[in-house]
């Protein structure tokens, strides 16, 4: 399997001025921009189409936390312990955040999202629109999932 | 803005026999693998209780086009054309590549999932579960490409 390095570069910076804390637990509602590079605003063009973004950014100031392979989802252990990538928590191998967000607004090189849950100041690598093939007809998700309910704890989901 | 380079590597690649000028045609019944990193196997405990996964993957084998800004969707010169990042074809900034893909099972290291449009071979950087918070209550996409219907053609989306 390939193993090589690979090397990108952020196109954009995410801004809001909610503290780093508070971001998983207000997120639903949380309102923030994502400011892109100025010379990408034209590859902006057209994006007010549609209501929904995927956001891909990089959690750069993440602390290791030794690259543990299964936690218990939202640190309770009185859920089951899972593999890392069955989760949508910070402790997958590449440090990437994704969050399916709102676009509320465009104006020029800055989009207003909804629900951006990445802290302020965070690198974003790509933006993927979000069409109707990336809507399943049914969604099946885990026991403990559906158990949840109500917001995330400070891990997120 | 953060202009510092990221690096990062796979976590595992792409495995099926569809060969590339066929994948962006025939990806509805795509079936095809995710081989991991074996020590990556325990990541994976529980993931099977997920119908659909978000895979990110890295478009290593494309050929640089010259980092056009703008197209027009499917190179069709009747449609509008727009920035490249309304549109989920391969002309990003960063070529990542994002597919929401059914998880069909999974044996150790390995998850066969159907609808994953990446070419044989091609690294994967991450794995996210798709779970409820993931869909809109309602999606709103261009006219242009609620107009389009029929399968893709050899540049996807």
């Amino acid at each position: 399997m390939t193993t090589e390095d690979i090397v990108l570069r952020p196109i954009g910076v995410v801004e809001h001025e909610v503290p780093d804390e508070q971001v998983a637990r207000k997120r639903r509602e949380l309102i923030g921009d994502i400011v892109l590079d100025p010379a990408l605003a034209p590859a902006l063009e057209g994006i007010e189409g549609y209501s929904h973004l995927m956001v891909l950014f990089w959690m750069h100031r993440l602390t290791p936390t030794g690259r543990a392979l299964q936690v218990h989802p939202r640190g309770r252990e009185d859920l089951p312990r899972v593999g890392v990538l069955a989760t949508r928590g910070r402790e997958h191998p590449n440090p990437i955040g994704l969050a399916v967000v709102e676009l509320l607004s465009r104006s020029g090189n800055r989009l207003r999202v909804r629900r951006l849950d990445a802290w302020n100041g965070t690198p974003v690598l790509d933006i993927k629109p979000m069409d109707r093939y990336d809507l399943p007809e049914t969604l099946r998700v885990p026991a403990w999932w559906e158990a949840l309910g109500g917001p995330p704890g400070p891990s997120g989901r």
